[in-house]
């Protein structure tokens, strides 16, 4: 994945302005899990995909490294740490990092409609992977739970509203990561009803892991600066429904969502160790 | 075009949350010349295209809008009227103009991959689509452009630096609509440059008209502030070239971009109309 993201940095952003594109290859290699991205090419595998994956893996990858350099602006989380680095406004400034940011969605759309090309699709599935990504990181998506959360701090939220918030911030995109995986592959309707019922489980179960892990692992284990979600008065999982609760509940959440690929014939063991991964992961 | 665009906010729209939803219509719907749109049909019509090119059009109307809130934010140009309304984020607040003018990237992206579905297009069109608006809309366009003209404020710019600004942050999506509209007709890969020579030297005549128009017309003219460019200390043409010396270089950059359409035998009446409209507008 990382040589996927580094033949895209050179590919893509030797045109962009001088500090916009070195802030947008910051923020893009820096160590990161890039689950999103394994997750397209094992929905891809899982579906009987046989080509190179990697160039639309990464074309989500950028989409969510924007959302985390908008995410840790001082007008959002105001956040300094990241992946164990400096966040990108610390190093490049407000302005070129917001710049930055906002240049990385339409760059996700060009990679997501440039990686078509090296695969075997159907004539409409360029174009409806296109809509996929980008219904992800729009205002139906991550943009608007942005907001939603960004309204909520300082506030007390209900269960519904908190999952409301995470089913849009960070449920959109790994739900439209493992759906983009099938769409690649040419997945049958029933078959991506099954892919989208995984993607929203282990999306919510992997919010509450994160949730718990704010409040249980160190800035040094996370990269990032823990107790956050506290500093900023923000509803949580355990708060709501106690650590135990919580973890009970993001347990449920991992089983059905392989239950669901099961019942489909799309239970690869990677797809349930990545579900699995999403909470017991200590970082 | 209003037609379209209203069109496109039912459809696209309903799923994002309230506020967001209803800024982005706002911003879609106010009044304006729709310059960018028209540009996408007359030149799909001067390349031989018969289809209904709208939902590209408002496509790129959707980024241009984009573009128009976030440069009107307090922390861009700072500016509460625009198209004879109060601005987007003077209506909704700053925290939901911006996250309104973030989701209309992937919107455009979105509108742009479904509007070649109703379009007769050769297999690789949409994608190749997809990646000209969205280019024009990224970091080697628009938004490069808009952190320069950000960095240029207050300061001396040489002729050479303010055309660079203004062929990222106007050009770009001025001579996209142009090409967008040639590769929905098939165009050729000598017409394209053709197109290309066009909407390059009409997109700069037609800031070197908005930044003459800033000095001689009123605010009540403009539907936007007048003046703004010596309120922001920005470097203009009518202060490099003075004001006959910038009408003079925009009356040849409309010749020269007519002159690419003739001899490649695409200069229509209405892309001749066009390009002299671009420079003798009162608004």
């Amino acid at each position: 994945m990382a040589a996927a993201l580094t033949g895209f940095c050179d590919a893509y952003l030797v045109d962009a302005p001088g500090a916009v594109g070195a802030a947008i290859r910051y923020s893009l290699l820096g160590e990161g899990k890039r689950l999103r991205a394994v997750l397209v090419g094992a929905a891809y595998t899982a579906a009987g995909g046989t080509g190179d994956v990697s160039a639309l893996a990464a074309a989500v990858e950028v989409v969510h490294a924007y959302s985390l350099v908008h995410d840790d602006l001082p007008c959002m989380d105001d956040d300094d740490m990241r992946r164990g680095r400096p966040t990108t406004h610390i190093v490049y400034g407000v302005a070129v990092a917001t710049a930055a940011g906002l240049a990385m969605v339409p760059l996700a759309a060009r990679t997501a409609a440039g990686a078509a090309r090296g695969l075997s699709l159907h004539a409409g599935t360029p174009a409806a992977i296109v809509r996929e990504l980008m219904h992800a990181a729009g205002g139906a998506g991550m943009i608007g739970g942005q907001l939603l959360d960004l309204e909520g701090e300082g506030r007390p939220l209900a269960l519904a509203d908190l999952e409301r918030i995470h089913r849009l911030k960070t449920g959109a995109l790994i739900t439209a990561s493992v759906r983009l995986g099938g769409l690649a592959a040419g997945a049958s309707g029933e078959q991506m009803s099954a892919f989208t019922r995984y993607g929203d489980a282990i999306g919510l179960a992997f919010q509450i892991a994160d949730d718990v892990l704010d409040v249980t692992a160190t800035t040094d284990q996370l990269g990032k600066t823990a107790g956050r979600d506290i500093a900023l008065a923000k509803s949580t999982y355990p708060a709501l429904l106690g650590i135990d609760g919580a973890v009970s509940r993001a347990v449920a959440l991992v089983e059905e969502g392989c239950g669901a690929l099961q019942d489909a014939g799309l239970l690869t063991p990677q797809l349930e160790y990545l579900a699995r991964f999403f909470i017991t992961r200590q970082s």
